[in-house]
C-alpha cells in the first residue's frame, strides 16, 4: 500500500504521526480507513527509527465514528459477504471492522498515543482503547453511542474500557450513549490530561519525545507486550516467568550495558538495540494479522 | 411469589424501584430478603416494560448487614442443613446466601443503580457491588466490617471490590474493617456521587430516565452482558468475537435501522427491540440460577 | 537465618517492621537483600503476635533500585550460573531475584504496609507492588527506570503496576521511565497518602493498629488471599465457592462468636484465632517457596 486515500502518515525524527484525513466527514469511519490503518500500523512497528506512534485527527474532529452516508442500513451486513470480504470472519461470521484497527494497535511495539483534538464517537472512542496514553483538546468530545443506535460497543472495547476506566464509569457512559466533554472524560480516567487544541500536538510530542530522547526501544517494546499481556494472566507467575526470560535475554545485551554504563557516567544513553531484530526469544505477545482473528489463548507464543 | 415481606417491588415508568424493607432493624439482611431480592430481579429481568432498576433502603438505613439477632452464632451454619435448605450447596458446603444474591444481580439483563440512603454494613455494602452505579446520600456510611466479626467479605465481594476500587483501596477497606463516609467512598471509587438525602431518589430517577429515553434495550442489554463478562476474559479476542456476533445480529435489527434513522433524522428513536426476545443467540452471558451455582467456567453459553 | 546482614526486622506489639539497610548505598537491592527480605516475610507470617508488616528504608533512601555497584554488566546473568545459584531457575532460565521477593510478599498472611521514605527506583518501587498499602513521605521520588538502563521491570511488576495504577498510567511511567515526585505517585494512585517525612511511621503505625486493634487475625489473612487470589478469576463464581467455603469454616469459630457478643455488647473483641492453626482447609492461596516457582494455575489448593 503506497499513499493513502483516508489517512495521512508522516515520520519525523522518532514519531510517526498518523492523521485520520476525511475532514469533510469529521473523518468517519470507512472499510477503507480500516485498512489503512492496519497498514500503518505495520509500518511503524516495521521502522526501527520510529520509536512512538502519535495518532490524530484532521480539521474539526478526531473521528465522528463509523459513516452512517449509508443510512439506516449501515449497520446491516446483509448476507454478510461483503463484510466478509472487507475483514475476514471469525466464529463463522464477519468479523467487526473496528475490531480489526484495535487490535493491530493492541498488537504494536511502539507506545501509541491518542491525540484527541475533536469529536471522538462511537468506534471514534472505541479504537483509542488499546493506545496507551490519551491526551485530549479541550474541544473534544466522546461518546459511547453504540445504544443510541440500536447496536453494540465494538472494536474489542468491552474488553478495553473497564480495564482502563473501571466497571461502574464504563457501564455508565455506555448505558446511557451520554456524549461528554473533556472535562468528564479526565475525570473518569478516559484521557490523562486536557490541554488547549492549540497546543494538543505539541503536548503529544512532548511525551513521544520524552521516551525517544531516554529509553531503549527494544526494552520499551517488550515492556509495552508484557504489560497489556499480562492484564490478562491469571497470576503474577505468568509475569515473573516471563520477566526472568526477559532479565536474563536482556540483561547479557548491549542496550543493558550501554543503559548502566550511561547512568554511571551521568550521560545521555545511546542505546543500539533494533526492535525488529533485538527482542529474545520466548516472550509472550499479541498475534498479528491474519493470527489475531483467531487469538484468543495463543498470544503465549514460545 | 406474590407479595414480599422484607422488600417493596414497584415499578413506575420505565423503572423499577426495589426498597430493602425492614426499617425497624436497619432493613438487616435476612434470608427472606435474600429469596425475595432473587425473586424481584427475576421479575424485572422478565418484564421488558422495566428498563433500569434501582435499589433502595427504607427509611435511615440502607441495610445494616446480617441480622445480628441471632446472637453470638449467628454465622454458625452448625451442620449446614438450615443453610443449605434456604440457598442450596456449592462444592460440598451451604451456599453463602449473600452470594446468590450478588450473583443474580450481576447476571441481570438491566442497568442496576444503587440509591445508597443511610448506612451499608457487611452485606449491605457486599450486595451492591454487582451493581453498575452506585450513588449516596450525604448521610450514607460503609463498612466492609467482616473482620471485625470475624469472618469474611463474603457476597463474592472479593472479586468485585477489587475490580471497582483497586486491589490497594480493597485491602485497606477490607483489612481494618473501618465504617467510613460518603466522601470518602466518593474519593475511593464506591460510589460515583454524593447528593443530599432529599435529592437521592431524584437523582437515581434522572440517571435512570437517561437511559430509558435516548437507547435501545436490547443493546443495553447486550452491552451490559459483554462489559460485565469481559472482565473475566484474558484477551480482547473473545470481546472481539462476541461484539463481532453481536454487531451481525443487531446490525440488521430494527433496533439499529430506528437508531441510525432517528439520528440522521434528528429526532428521538423508538427503539421496538424487546430484551425478552430479541437477544442475538451464542452471545456469552452468565448463569442464573439454579446453574449459577457452578456457573465459573461456563458463562461462554453458545 | 539469625540477625540479618543488610535488613533490619523488628517487631513491636503487633507490628513488624523490615528495613531495608545498606544506608550508605541508599539500600540498594542485592542477592543477599532478598534472600534477607523472603527470610523475614517467613518469620513474620509464621508469628502469630504479628499482625502487620511494615516496610521502610534506612537513612536517605528506600531503594534505589539494583546496586549497580558490578558496572556495566550488572544485569549480564552470563551462562546464568551465579544467578540460578542465588535464586533458582523457572523455565530453563534464572530467576528474577527481585520476582522472588514480591512472590513472597504476596503471599503472605499479613497486611504489608510499604512506608516510602525516600528514592523508590527500579526493583526499589517494584518490590512494593504487592504490598497492600503504600504511604509517601513528601521526599520520596519514584522510577519504573528499567527503560533508561536498557532491561525491563521485573519483580512481577508487569502483572501488579496495572492492576494498581491502570494499564494507561503504568504505560506511561514505564515508556518514559520518568522519575517522578510523591505527588505524581499520588495523583496516579502508586501512594494512598503523602505525610511529610518526619511523620511517615507514625502514619505507619497508626494505620496497622487501626487492624490489629479491631480485627480477627485470621479473618485478615483469609480475606488477604482471597481479594489478591480472586484478582485472577475469571469470575465470581471462584469468590462465590471460596467464601461460602470460608463463611461456613469462619462462622462456627471462636472468632465469630466473639466478634458478633462484643458488637452486640459494644465492647472491644478479643480474638482468639491464630492464622497458623485456624485458616479453615481448602482455600484457595498462592504458594509459597519453593513451589512458587512454578505457581501459576495451582494457587488452587484443596
Amino acid at each position: 500500500m503506497g499513499e493513502y486515500a483516508e489517512i495521512r502518515y508522516e515520520v519525523s525524527g522518532p514519531i510517526a504521526t498518523v492523521t485520520l484525513h476525511r475532514p469533510e466527514r469529521l473523518n468517519a469511519f470507512t472499510t477503507t480507513m480500516a485498512h489503512e490503518l492496519v497498514d500503518a500500523f505495520d509500518r511503524a512497528d516495521a521502522d526501527d527509527d520510529v520509536r512512538v506512534v502519535v495518532v490524530t485527527g484532521e480539521g474539526r474532529g478526531f473521528c465522528a465514528g463509523a459513516d452512517l452516508g449509508g443510512g439506516a442500513d449501515t449497520f446491516d451486513a446483509g448476507d454478510g459477504a461483503d463484510r466478509r470480504s472487507a475483514h475476514g470472519e471469525i466464529d463463522g461470521v464477519p468479523r467487526d471492522g473496528g475490531g480489526t484497527v484495535s487490535l493491530r494497535i493492541a498488537a504494536c511495539r511502539k507506545p501509541v498515543i491518542g491525540a484527541i483534538n475533536g469529536p471522538a464517537v462511537g468506534v471514534g472512542v472505541t479504537m483509542t482503547l488499546p493506545m496507551d496514553i490519551r491526551i485530549a483538546a479541550e474541544e473534544a468530545r466522546f461518546g459511547f453511542v453504540f445504544a443510541r443506535r440500536g447496536i453494540v460497543p465494538e472494536a474489542a472495547s468491552t474488553w478495553f474500557l473497564p480495564r482502563i476506566v473501571g466497571i461502574s464509569q464504563a457501564m455508565e457512559w455506555v448505558a446511557t450513549g451520554r456524549v461528554f466533554d473533556a472535562a468528564e472524560a479526565r475525570e473518569g480516567g478516559l484521557v490523562s490530561r486536557v490541554v488547549p487544541g492549540d497546543r494538543l500536538l505539541e503536548s503529544a510530542t512532548e511525551l513521544a519525545s520524552e521516551i525517544a530522547d531516554n529509553t531503549s526501544a527494544v526494552s520499551v517494546a517488550v515492556a509495552r507486550q508484557l504489560l497489556w499481556g499480562m492484564l490478562g494472566s491469571a497470576t503474577p507467575w505468568d509475569a515473573h516467568r516471563a520477566d526472568s526470560r526477559a532479565m536474563y535475554g536482556l540483561g547479557a545485551g548491549a542496550d543493558a550495558a550501554e543503559g548502566v554504563a550511561a547512568f554511571l557516567e551521568k550521560r545521555a544513553a545511546q542505546f543500539p538495540g533494533r526492535p525488529s531484530a533485538d527482542i529474545p526469544e520466548g516472550l509472550p505477545r499479541w498475534p498479528l494479522p491474519p493470527d489475531d482473528a483467531t487469538g484468543s489463548g495463543t498470544w503465549h507464543q514460545a
